[in-house]
């Protein structure tokens, strides 16, 4: 019963970082939608069937299950579409790469599409302030309203099309990676409000980042190009036809695990062609969204992005940007001497304080998001005027940044690209001199200031930098951490860097040849660790050496990566689970290492054991009042509510076409036909069968009446507590299932509405103007109870006869690992083949959370608290279901009472 | 019963590529290996629960089930480490790091010290080769016997000391951790025959790779390590004792999964102290063993391997050879304009040639190694003389590299690593007169001849090269393909890249500047292209770039890699997988793309029905037929035989020693005892006693008759069939069990010896000359078969109460999902509880090679021919049982026959 519920509630989960109150009954339209993309799927994949038909493949079609009828439009479409599918299925060993290349390609292009805006944004913010210079309060104006205006149009812009566009996505691609379902975070409305969004603040010039949101529009990209390659041939809808039950656990479907496979072939993408970075792409995403990784999907990570950098690149030389293909941030290091065996305690220092560093970020950034949510008058106030804290925010970042003002001292005036390329310049700031063979960068005269040392200047920038990006990834945009982290932590590594070189003037190595230090190695170091840190990975080394192009400093580099995750890990969470769990996204945490308690909990422990089910003999109103009461995706079916022996899990959405199929318009007109027909015969022939249709007709009264109690002792709960709700609503309540439509793919939506949100009246009304239907809504009532008391035929649906199964002793790191593995969502608990209970994401996060804690130093004693924990669990479980029980009482359909009432009838 | 029992013969493969024939019973070593192990694992893991009981963890003594009588020795061994122990679990914070610290500390020193060996192996050959330049012959001879006593040598100890150290290692590895069992390959004799073989087989200049056995010899080191810490602390054996149920999935015990973990570290410390490649270490042992890689293992792959690097190019620097950490064959390439966007085509070329060229290696290396297996005459030629084609190899190479001979054209006399320098070299050979800024590298001279072009040496060098690495890498040392295929490329790309230069002389690009092309560059991308291929890897890319110290060529190597993988891929598996199907090796293999069949396939068409099980209500004869029967790891057990629903499964160790237990010495003793005590007791008064004792005998008598009854309708085989045995052989075979010693932790291994191996006249004799034991061998066998017809007490078996389970419909495609994801070695297929059946690796991967051929086109009607496979293998399943036991029936002891006449005794 907690199963499937927790995710609903869960889903529900704040959308912006800012304002927490932000909620709306996501899940349910969620699953609607799934209910029906899962439809349509179901009807592509059969048109597809039928294309094959002719290529003897006919067994497949046996196995459609329910009666079908093809639409003519849609045969249309076929025979246009046979030839172009042919084609496509001549070049099916191609398909993948296709789909890969067509991925890279058009993420290049946004890329730099992207890009390129926000190089125009910039340069028109540096023209007005320029041209302003004769008037400073004109240039303050212009320099401050610019970047306000930018950020607010880019939150109203998202918050007005796509809520689910603000903030960075690697948490919610983490989510959906894990293999729930967050629908509306892959739609095309989001799309456009991430991408225009993410152009408008990155040309503000605000410390944000393109990273996170580019995982994130890839992932969108790949799942619209997904749809759109599926109008075509149908070739990425197709397995679903082929396989005869479906099982949605992650592996099961494979149109289901490719989908999955392609969206972390799509984060590879995002990074990749974000910062040109294939390798490092690949490997940032892997680290940052997966638990457990195939190997056999690692080529399309690097082919996708290998593409999709490349193209990026290209375009730029095409531009004429570049005059060939080279790394975004170049550097110029010495290739023959890179470091001295000597430096390496400092570089280590670096990593040591990166960790320090990024520990800090997570949590400030979290500080401050939490901060915000508790004061109740602040929170008001910005919920009611959104956009007041992004202009807030910014004018105060802007503000400070002013180049004449403060700003002067923090190398204000600098673009972040523009900054991180002189961080990583290969001269040496504080001691000026050295010969130099390169062209001068001008650029690097931000950082002098004429009364002010440039270690002030440094320092400053770190620490201001600091605080504003912190500050700057809680605005309600679409932005990332990573880029501005990474210039923090260049900014720290050159700070260092230069400490170094003013201390040795001439290098630490003793040998004849003098080998200076070269600070932008450092500040190479120390953006990697830094970064490497805030999103715990270790793979920002790649990235700094794809987007250096220079891979000298490469155990450096390592060895402070490793050091600052370290440190990082054992303090504070990455960013990212940070912000799931700020975001309360349904995520499984990780299980701490060392945690030796996680043996001697069992899954018996924390299951929930009031297990919802439908048996294999139960009636319609059974399954009528399961559904009721709660949102379970899957339902347990199992033999009888005595042997409660498990024979498989059916979908929600299977039950409701059930359900609906049972109560439709069309049965209940071939009722009226049958009836009609009965009357006629029974006209021509009254004579001689009237006192054998009595009979008959008594025997199917008794009938009902048995299956009534039947269904009275129904095991999901006991029908006699029930209370007796007034007559006069019932009849529009129960003729709703009437008015669905016949077509079988519209009925599981319409019938979700009928359950849980419909209104009534109306659709009563329009019930009557229709002609053959000459039922009163008495008669149609009492048809419909006679309906629900039937036994459910559960040959035309689908039962998933392996649903995942757990015994009570399995141990929490087995069910975990298990779990994670597999990306489940619930198990069932058996014993002995009997169902015992069900252990949901849900309980799994409880039991975990309940002993790890961030530090991963809070030990309790082994089972007892586990024991209480559990029970606890399921306590509140209970309650929760009957407030929602006592709910749906006070707000539908009272099914006793009719029942009665048509009993009375029929005696 | 097919489960485990495959494994065995499994195991029984060829142990070197070359000597087919090669076998040995190393499944039933391994086993009694394991099994010691894993109760000395528990002797110690009870050590340190008494040492943690004043910590308050009283708990889990409490759950050690049978009793254990703690030695002296062990009592002395604990008070003297508990003050270490302490310390090291005040230190456990890190307890990973040092063991990861101290393995990339000795495989740095391992892997510098075999380079300073082979290095000077090298110049031996070198000095000798030129002091005797007077003379051609003698010259020659040197040449030529040097590598040949080195090669014949290096064989000669390796199988004599520890055939297992044969070949790369990395197809073991994979398939270890895989989670199967391969013993002998983790021991010390296998860590000295593969450092010291290594070292001689790469001295003697043959084309053979260092990087496969380092794999392999850092796992050992892992494992000695493992060990030799455990001996310390036992922190790494701890885990063992909190777990109260052992479930022998890869997943159950932390310490297994530990081990496997430990072990994938391993393999990447392997690669990156092999290369000074950390990053690309840690990529390419992850490609090339795991299928499924969990990410949290990611750092410690990364940690150690960086740590491992670094100390490895850090004993450079010491040893005078760098001046600082650099890369190992570094190149100089121009930073600005790498490359010119219009080479990307012949890039691309590299690539795709590549492709089929690692195709056919892998190919040529397996055409080899089949031919020679396949020739009788040969074949049997070689089995008696093992040195003598090694020795034949290493002739036929030297000769044509001899440097005044053939050699002259192909330079012959460089070494591996010197030709890899000068192909890397950034200077154009084919036309020289571009100013030169670096020194002059007198290598390079090798290429080129007075009368020959150094396109004709190029093409000679990879010609000759590619059979030459083909054929070395067959011979019976230990050796790995890497390398010698990674210089082949490189020459290929040079010629691709020296082709172009003289083509293009001035350089493709069109503006001001010329930049002319580096044939450098053209050899990086066909080294990593190549080498790609050939292991179906992508991370050789990342290899490249650590080993060059170069990152420029990033898109091109990126690009050549890819298209190399794409084509290799769809012709011929890895090298690794084609050895682990020479070899037959206990491996999954995977799934291919795009098999849509695979969806139609179900457990129940490949599961084995005829399971072998044990019943709750069992005697200890129907354990011991069951455990005669085979060598499953695990067996079933389940309620009864007519329920059959599945309880769990026991370890065949724990069913041993319940059984040696219950015929073991003591127990007689007991009763002798016992017995000796009631005959007092009776003479004390026979009077009053005399009838009932009469009763109470009767009683039991006819209870043993009943429990007779019972084990004659036995259900793993109907007793009625089996043949009377002559009673000569009885006695002294069932005495064996009595001779087992009394300490618990040896009973299994000598329980399995007097099942499978026994001598049993010694034993017999022996036993006549203890001093109590005053029984008849007559008596002995009576009391025996009195105890076998005892009800068998599970209350001290530990059993794992959640064995894997699927249900009948589980597709293929989930199954072998499921299985390489969790590690599994079998699974039992249920129905509704029941236990209908197993699936065992060995039937998953005959399904699966059964439709799945290398290059993918087989396509099979869906069900029928697997129903047909599937049928066909349980029924050779089937009368190779019917053969083993007919075996064990001839060879030991009958059972139906003694219980027959005890019968007879006692009525």
């Amino acid at each position: 019963m907690a199963g499937d519920g927790s995710d609903q509630r869960a889903l529900q989960y704040e959308q912006t970082l800012m304002y927490g109150r932000y909620t709306q009954e996501l899940g349910v339209y969620a699953k609607e939608e799934a209910a029906r993309l899962r439809e349509s799927g179901q009807r592509r994949s059969r048109t597809l069937d039928l294309l094959e038909y002719d290529k003897g493949r006919c067994a497949k079609c046996r196995r459609s299950g329910y009666p079908y009828v093809l639409e003519a439009p849609a045969q249309d479409f076929i025979s246009v579409c046979t030839v172009r599918c042919q084609k496509f299925l001549i070049s099916r060993v191609g398909e993948d790469w296709i789909f890969l290349i067509l991925l890279g390609l058009v993420m290049a292009l946004v890329s730099w599409v992207v890009d390129f805006c926000i190089a125009i944004c910039l340069q028109a913010q540096k023209w007005m302030y320029g041209g302003l210079d004769s008037n400073l309060f004109l240039q303050y104006l212009a320099w401050v309203t610019y970047p306000v205006v930018l950020i607010t149009f880019s939150a109203g812009f998202t918050q007005i099309l796509a809520p689910q566009a603000v903030g960075s996505g690697i948490p919610e691609m983490k989510t959906i990676l894990r293999g729930v379902v967050l629908k509306e975070y892959l739609t095309f409305k989001t799309f456009v409000a991430k991408v225009i969004g993410l152009t408008c603040a990155l040309g503000s010039g605000m410390p944000l980042g393109k990273e996170g949101p580019f995982v994130h529009i890839a992932s969108l990209c790949a799942a619209l190009l997904s749809k759109f390659m599926s109008v075509f041939g149908g070739i990425y809808e197709k397995e679903s036809g082929l396989v005869g039950i479906k099982d949605y656990s992650l592996l099961g479907t494979k149109n289901e695990s490719r989908n999955i496979e392609m969206l972390a072939a799509a984060c590879a993408v995002g990074v990749g062609c974000c910062f040109a970075a294939p390798i490092g792409g690949v490997l940032f995403s892997i680290e940052v969204t997966s638990t457990f990784f195939a190997v056999r999907n690692y080529w399309r990570g690097f082919f996708a992005a290998t593409f999709s950098a490349f193209i990026f690149r290209v375009l730029a030389v095409w531009n004429r940007d570049e005059e060939t293909i080279t790394a975004l941030f170049k550097t110029r290091f010495r290739l023959d001497f890179p470091f001295d065996l000597q430096e390496l305690p400092a570089f280590a220092v670096i990593g040591i304080a990166s960790g320090f560093g990024g520990a800090l970020f997570v949590y400030l950034n979290r500080l401050i998001v939490q901060f915000i949510r508790k004061q109740k008058t602040i929170n008001k106030f910005l919920m009611k005027k959104r956009l007041l804290y992004p202009a807030l925010v910014t004018l105060l970042v802007s503000t400070l940044t002013f180049p004449p003002g403060f700003g002067q001292f923090m190398a204000g005036k600098l673009s972040q690209g523009e900054s991180l390329v002189t961080l990583l310049d290969n001269r040496t700031w504080a001691k000026q001199g050295i010969a130099e063979e390169f062209d001068y960068i001008g650029n690097a005269q931000a950082w002098k200031h004429p009364q002010v040392n440039v270690f002030v200047t440094l320092v400053l920038f770190i620490v201001m930098k600091f605080w504003m990006s912190a500050l700057a990834t809680t605005i309600p945009v679409p932005c990332g951490a990573f880029m501005p982290v990474f210039v923090i932590g260049a900014a720290f590594g050159r700070l260092v860097g230069e400490c170094m070189a003013a201390w040795f003037p001439d290098g630490i190595h003793s040998d004849e040849s003098i080998y200076p230090i070269v600070p932008g190695g450092y500040a190479v170091v120390g953006a990697a660790a830094l970064s490497g840190a805030v999103t715990h990975t270790v793979s920002t080394a790649v990235i700094v050496f794809e987007l250096t192009g220079q891979i000298s400093h490469i155990l450096p580099v390592m060895i402070a990566v490793i050091l600052a995750n370290a440190v990082a890990q054992s303090l504070q969470p990455s960013l990212y689970d940070s912000i799931i769990r700020i975001k309360k996204l349904p995520y499984l945490p990780e299980l701490g290492w060392g945690h030796h308690e996680k043996y001697n909990i069992r899954v018996e422990d924390i299951m929930v054991r009031d297990v919802r089910y439908i048996t294999l003999n139960c009636c319609y109103r059974d399954l009528h009042s399961v559904l009721m009461l709660g949102h379970l995706k899957t339902l347990a079916l199992v033999e009888s509510a005595e042997s409660m022996i498990l024979l498989g899990s059916i979908e929600r959405a299977q039950l409701q076409s059930l359900l609906s199929q049972q109560l439709s318009r069309s049965r209940r007109m071939e009722y009226i036909r049958e009836r009609a027909a009965a009357e006629k015969k029974c006209l021509s022939d009254v004579s001689n069968s009237d006192s054998e249709d009595g009979r008959q007709r008594a025997s199917q009264e008794v009938r009902f009446q048995i299956s009534t109690e039947e269904s009275t002792v129904s095991p999901t709960r006991p029908a006699s507590q029930k209370p007796l709700k007034p007559a006069l609503k019932r009849p529009s309540v129960m003729e709703r299932p009437t008015k669905l439509p016949t077509s079988p793919q519209d009925h599981s939506g319409i019938a979700l509405k009928s359950l849980f949100c419909s209104s009534p009246d109306v659709e009563a009304l329009e019930d009557d103007g229709d002609v053959e239907d000459d039922m009163t809504l008495r008669e149609i009532a009492e048809w419909e109870e006679r309906q629900l008391d039937e036994q459910v035929d559960f040959n035309n649906c689908k039962i998933d006869p392996a649903p995942f199964q757990l015994v009570e002793r399995t141990s929490l790191h087995k069910t975990h690992t298990i779990f994670s593995l597999l990306g489940l969502d619930h198990a069932y608990v058996t014993s002995i083949g009997r169902l015992i209970g069900v252990v949901s994401l849900k309980e799994l996060r409880k039991a975990i959370e309940g002993s790890v804690t961030v530090k991963g130093v809070k030990v309790r004693p082994p089972l007892a608290s586990f024991r209480d924990s559990g029970t606890s669990s399921s306590e509140t479980e209970a309650t929760e279901l009957h407030k929602l029980w006592d709910r749906h009482r006070n707000v539908s359909l009272p099914e006793e009472q009719p029942t009665s009432e048509s009993d009375e009838k029929s005696q």
